[in-house]
């Protein structure tokens, strides 16, 4: 098992020991979508918009590649690749493979894309890696031994240079033994761009190396004397005598003849100054070379254990907005991850009529490809243009309708029944044809957890009276409510239901259960909400209360605990800045500047309406037109829901408005609070302060900005109060007790990051979107927080699908693919078809090392007595991006002058494999269907 | 002798003779100077001004057309060609050779550049096309069997379209036996640019060939619709079922991917059509292949005998301006041509010695090569920004410091004497250190004519009193006068002498006289001229009459043929256009658009003064501080000369100029009036008329001039007024009797041709250019106007080379190179070193077939007996351009209804050859210097 790997750096060129060598890294950046669509951008379409093929930089970049066996390349994005390589001819194929075994072509990252940091869930990444990898990894090993970067604050990077901290060891987890999470992470000199004078390529206008004397502009002198000043000015700034220059950026080297032609006169004029006494040696290289010489210098490299947000890149300019731009699009890729999770796991579990059943054919790959591609960096970020954004959701579209057929004929083996199966995409503004008009039908509830659940649905009916049965025929509480004015106005003729038929119900692990739902009468209307509010509404575990006066939220009550905290909340915007004497800077699609650190209040008194029965409490509160709020509390609940509407967002009056909700606490936070990392760990945040260096505040409410990707919360000793959203949004506690989420922007002005628009999404009727989405409230203890929003926040990235048929329920109505339950601490993240006879299967351990006296312990499981529908006959443990045996990766060892560690060959993977806290471990299963 | 020359069009692409067959003609077309240098347009220097580096052009170009067989490109410009040659590996030439053996890459024009057409002399035109071919010759034979332009009036191309007479035979010259000057013209439908919407270079933003179906933005289908429609449309205004497109345009192919790749798609798509029954067939081609197909056709071709001036693109846009844009530069031009012709003759008549004497190495090909770019239709055509004006005169200003140097060496050779020469290159502002200060120095006066001259010559002084000596020691008549008022204050602190050494000089043909001048006495100042206008100036030949009121110009008698005619003279402006309702074009670098037809008088009563002596009489006449003009009749002279000085054209007014003189006269002329297309044959010209179409005139001024390249005439039956220039210029006649020309130009807007930038020529001062320059006037009988206008223009144009040298004269102070004088008729158009022992030699017959009684007939002159110092040993009949024997020239026949005839083999080149009208023969000699 310990074969020995393809090491590209085996290949790498020879350095000089005794001069400053630099690393030239010619490279070219290529957005799966920003400007352009990612189509566009492969082919070179609609040029005017940007000038962009990425076809013809791979043709150039090869054909260029054969001239001269020094020259090097290294490519990024897999989805660009994948395009490119499907069309070669075998000849060109063997001529690239060759170039990646001589390591002159190498890839970096090998992605689908180059995901975007902030927004993204780590489970998306993950598969998104893994897409990429699993087409990239036919040449080579992807053993990540760096990570080079260009964009951190401005601030943090100067410190950096002045104390030679730009290159680290950075110590991503507190949960995992070091150096598991250990990343050797380089700060870039340029970003990721050439020097300043040095850019060749078609799209820049520096001067070329003009080398012959007889021509007028002969400059060599002066390009190598430039060049050798700003290599020693910039090894100043780093520990070794290698550095790296990024030779390339966005789209570049669509001709590669002018960027290599120049790049190796300069090579041979600065490299003849050497017989002159220079002691500067320039060559091309790659992040692994450079990376290898790096760790043969064995210093000891300083550790980073936080992470880098928020970024500025000057003192107005915090990039803080898009954690919240688009909110509709970060929502439907999340809700689309929801899918594909359960699309793969239906793929497996259904077998191969999944793919070719009765529905016709359905497929999860188009699913996974676009959520690849909606990973990058200027996809789910929201800082794409709109007509790119409109194709990022088509995209998911297509995968949606390609999945749903892979789900209805997977559903149909499973279920025994062939009978049409419609999803109700619309169910959150209450449209859904077959539940409205039918007199009769089932509902199959699919859980992709590996833990039974219980969900709250509301269906839009017609009718006044329901007969709601489980699957074992036991009749389920349920109840019929009015559909509420708000989400009336906003469906604009998509739906006329007048009802909601609400109930809750429960779904076993990896399987499904099934609902029969029969309509009893018309006649009669149910109660109207009262006009008035309430003093409080509460279940047995729960209550919240309501300011008489403002029908505010006043206070939250966990009866469990006995806990009582004060907590208020509203709705806010801030003025968008449109540039001022201090910076022109404005608040865009990026950045986030309010104008002043004071948000306008939408309305101190809500109008507001009651609704209390034995399924559900609601208070309705409409802030304004554009702005209204239920909060809600199921019976069976640990949580109070507020299910916000915000939209359109009006800019008549020359303002534009990034809107929050802000939730007033009696917690004693002083200037902490909490965010989780892509979905996974958390990290303690703090006003106006960075762990690593001395922050000069400059934006007050910007500058304190983080992204939450499913939670974020406030403390005190006795109380915690976590909030768990349903997509990636903007966080902020600008106070004691407060803690502030930016649900929705629209913009008046571009922010100057290139996307040439402002951020005022039309939405389906033009004027303006409207956005609807839920945050989840906890109050608990802060020792066992943990306990109730892991799994809370879990259930709300991985959400059971329903599906609705009309008629009678189909002859198998409950299903489970596992043989129990896993462990509470285990969650399942991806069980996904690989080949023919092989799943994919990743069990992580759900919580971090210190957040849980219950669950942060090793868990062990048995991966042949976990599913009850597959015999599980062979295991391999694969590193996480699937690309590699896990017994084959090897890492290089970086001092950080207090641990030391090397992977070494491991023995076959056991049945009884053990998880320790935040671990994912990653098996390929060699299964059959029982 | 007649062995099978290379032929490019035995590679040609097979067609379909039952379909439309496109061809595609790869191409692109690369200035060697326009918006950025020559040099800056090789290397991609200075991008930022226009993207634009041909050394990628060729890189890339070779690259793709290695990649298939089918692939074809020409190229145009030996000016880059020769440098990219000349940095390539022994293994791409040998690839760049066999590209061009296969037919795959066609040189096309192969000159060094690509020449103006209105502002170029002939003779440097042969020589820049020679230059070219010399290099390019190393491939491929240059037979010109056809000529393809875009540029043509906007009407006549619409005519031409709707009788399919977009292709023709054009018939140059009515001198010449057809089909001599017959040349297969086709007009091109596209310009020279792509059709709409097939642009594949970076710089283009057409969609490429999207032919993933998978992808969104498939468009297969539409582009192919679309093209096959364009390709019957153009069928439709072409004869036959071939059509040629321009797949190229300015500086494209710098990355030459995205243009094959595509067009290899769009070929592939469209003849994919035929299986589905369509008659449509699109290949690569090459404009040989293309006119092969042409000649196959056996269609009969339409004549066409008159040029394409004036250039219309739209009603109000002539492009007419730049006929006399940048005047200085024009002159230059022309005086460095004059150089440049010395300097080859006397690298051949000094040996070896010429190019390494006692002044150190000189050489020819400098200036050579500088004067093949300046013939480039963005040079001496004016149409450059100024950078690129000055980087023009700077290389041909390094162009005369080498030639410099090698007349000296030669002169040193021939003369006997190595005392350091003088060239006072600033005569013509009366500055020249040597002559200023000098008490005893002698001036060598080289003539490159075939006949003796005799010059007049104004050496500036400082002395009152001058003892001048011809070669054989006799006294010159000569006399001092005062440096006018004009010279001195345009001289602004260049010179300062007081005097003018005026004086007559003879020197033999292809030869040279020395002059020995001594100062007598610094005593005294000379007469100032006279504050008053003569009633007239005579010599023997010539009498100008002055009105006395105005002091113009009012009358001129040739008194050797006792006619008359009525002669006012004046300087005007127009007013150029800033743009109106009617049409926002402005007058600019290229156009002319006055904005009324009746420019202002700058002065009606000029200050006038009078200078009359024995030697010569000036009339000098100030018009305004920036309008003053010498008229001067000299002791000998037939010719009434008129020295203009114009500058700085006042701009502070807002109002751009465009400076006239017009001649007004007596000559009943009608609307007719003749320019002479490049130096050579004259043509006919007719106010709003033009001989191939019914014009719908829209410009009544700009619309009705044609540039004047050395000469312009009018006449009735008894007079013809005959104007010789020193340059290039725009003229018109506008009324019965009038001459007008157009001097200089200083506008305010840019005429959106490119250029960018308004034609203010800022001068050394940077207040505005001033300009000096000569029209000579001549009065004949129609019948022996050539008579006096040949050898006068020719003397205009290859003037003698004066050198000085301080002291007394050399050894030898007279020569000639020549055994005799040539016959009147005959000029010696070329005489240069070829290789070491063999010189190339042009004879001209320079008179049209039926201009002079006297000599327009065969003259016959033998090769053996021509040179005193040199012996001919053998001669070769080469082509014009003299990349091939004339044995071997074929060239395609062409049916134009009504002749035939075919170029054979003939015998080899005897001594005695004849040259008929209008006839130029190109020889290749061995000699030996005896």
């Amino acid at each position: 098992l310990c074969e020995e790997p393809f090491n590209h750096t085996d290949s790498c060129p020879a350095t000089k020991p005794s001069m400053l060598n630099v690393h030239l890294v010619p490279h070219t950046h290529d957005d799966v979508g920003w400007l352009k669509t990612v189509d566009q951008y492969y082919y070179g379409g609609r040029n005017y918009i940007q000038h962009a093929g990425v076809q013809y930089i791979l043709d150039s970049v090869v054909s260029e590649l054969q001239k001269d066996p020094a020259r090097r390349f290294i490519y990024v994005e897999t989805a660009f690749f994948h395009r490119w390589w499907s069309e070669q001819s075998a000849k060109t194929r063997n001529i690239v493979t060759q170039l990646v075994q001589e390591g002159r072509l190498e890839f970096v990252n090998g992605g689908w894309c180059m995901s975007d940091e902030a927004s993204t869930h780590y489970s998306a990444v993950i598969d998104q890696m893994t897409l990429g990898l699993q087409h990239a990894s036919i040449f080579a090993q992807m053993g990540y031994d760096g990570f080079f970067f260009g964009r951190l604050d401005y601030q943090d990077k100067g410190r950096r240079m002045k104390m030679k901290e730009m290159e680290m060891v950075w110590r991503a987890s507190e949960s995992l033994k070091p150096p598991t999470a250990d990343l050797f992470t380089g700060v870039l000199p340029n970003g990721y761009n050439p020097p300043a004078g040095f850019c060749w390529d078609q799209s820049c206008s520096d001067d070329p190396v003009q080398d012959d004397p007889e021509l007028e502009d002969y400059n060599v002198d002066d390009l190598v004397n430039k060049f050798i000043s700003i290599s020693k000015a910039q090894a100043d700034v780093y520990k070794t005598n290698h550095i790296i220059m990024t030779m390339g950026s966005d789209f570049q080297y669509e001709n590669a003849i002018p960027w290599y032609k120049n790049m190796d006169k300069l090579i041979h004029y600065v490299n003849a100054r050497q017989k002159n006494g220079s002691a500067v040696n320039v060559l091309y290289s790659t992040p692994s070379c450079y990376l290898q010489e790096l760790n043969l210098a064995k210093q000891i490299w300083p550790i980073k254990t936080d992470d880098f947000f928020p970024y500025a890149d000057d003192a107005h300019d915090f990039w803080t907005g898009y954690f919240t731009s688009r909110p509709a699009l970060k929502r439907y890729e999340r809700l689309s991850n929801s899918l594909l999770q359960t699309c793969n796991q239906l793929e497996v579990l259904g077998g191969s009529q999944s793919r070719d059943g009765p529905f016709g054919k359905g497929d999860s790959e188009t699913m996974r490809r676009a959520m690849a591609v909606a990973q990058h960096h200027d996809a789910v970020s929201g800082t794409e243009k709109q007509h790119v954004a409109n194709d990022y959701a088509k995209r998911l579209g297509i995968g949606w309708d390609h999945c749903q057929v892979l789900v209805s004929n997977s559903l149909a083996a499973l279920s025994g029944s062939n009978v049409p199966r419609v999803f109700c995409e619309n169910l959150n503004i209450s449209v859904c044809p077959l539940t409205e008009g039918s007199k009769r039908f089932s509902m199959n509830v699919y859980n992709p957890l590996a833990r039974p659940i219980s969900w709250s649905v509301h269906l839009p009916v017609n009718g006044s009276s329901y007969s709601v049965q489980d699957s074992n025929g036991m009749a389920v509480n349920s109840q019929v409510i009015p559909v509420s004015k708000a989400t009336q106005n906003l469906r604009r003729g998509r739906g006329y239901a007048k009802n909601e038929l609400v109930f809750q119900v429960q779904a076993p692990p990896l399987g499904f259960s099934t609902y029969s739902i029969i309509l009893l009468g018309r006649a009669g209307a149910p109660d109207e909400p009262k006009r008035a509010a309430p003093v409080s509404m509460q279940n047995k575990y729960l209550k919240a209360t309501f300011d008489p006066t403002t029908g505010l939220l006043s206070g939250l009550t966990n009866l469990e605990t006995q806990q009582s905290i004060q907590l208020s909340q509203n709705f806010y915007w801030y003025n968008a800045s449109n540039g001022n004497d201090e910076s022109r800077q404005t608040s865009g699609a990026y950045i986030f500047r309010p104008n002043s650190s004071t948000p306008y209040t939408i309305s101190s008194k809500p109008v507001v309406s009651t609704l209390q029965n034995s399924v559900v409490q609601e208070v309705r509160q409409q802030f304004s037109p554009w702005v209204s709020q239920v909060v809600r509390l199921y019976e069976g609940s640990r949580d109070l829901e507020l299910e916000w509407t915000i939209g359109p967002v009006p800019v008549d009056d020359g303002l534009g408005k990034e809107v929050i909700t802000r939730l007033d606490s009696s917690i004693s936070s002083a200037e902490y609070f909490y965010t989780d990392s892509n979905g996974r760990e958390v990290l303690q945040r703090r006003k106006d302060y960075r762990p690593t260096w001395d922050l000069k505040q400059t934006e007050p409410v910007a500058g304190n900005y983080y992204p939450m990707n499913s939670r974020a919360f406030i403390k005190d000793k006795g109380s915690q109060l976590t909030v768990v959203t349903d997509r990636s949004q903007g966080v902020s506690s600008l106070n004691n007790g407060s803690l502030e989420i930016m649900l929705h922007r629209r913009l008046l002005y571009d922010d100057y990051r290139g996307v040439g628009e402002p951020l005022s999404e039309p939405g389906e009727f033009g004027d303006g979107l409207v956005v609807r989405g839920r945050l989840l409230l906890t109050l608990t203890p802060p020792e066992t927080a943990a306990d109730a929003h892991r799994p809370l926040a879990q259930g709300m990235v991985l959400q059971p699908l329903l599906s609705f048929q009309d008629g009678t329920p189909s002859a198998i109505v409950e299903f489970s693919a596992l043989q129990a339950s896993l462990p509470p601490a285990v969650h399942l993240l991806t069980l996904s078809q690989w080949d023919k006879d092989s799943v994919l299967l990743r069990l992580e351990h759900q919580y971090e090392s210190s957040e849980s006296k219950t669950y942060s312990k090793p868990v062990t499981v048995n991966l042949q007595k976990m599913f009850s529908t597959l015999k599980v006959v062979g295991a391999s443990e694969m590193s996480l991006g699937a690309n590699q045996w896990k017994a084959n990766m090897t890492r290089l060892q970086w001092n950080t002058g207090n641990d030391a560690h090397i992977y070494t060959c491991s023995n076959p993977t056991p049945w009884e494999i053990t998880l320790n806290p935040m671990e994912i471990r990653t098996f390929l299963l060699n299964v059959q269907l029982r």
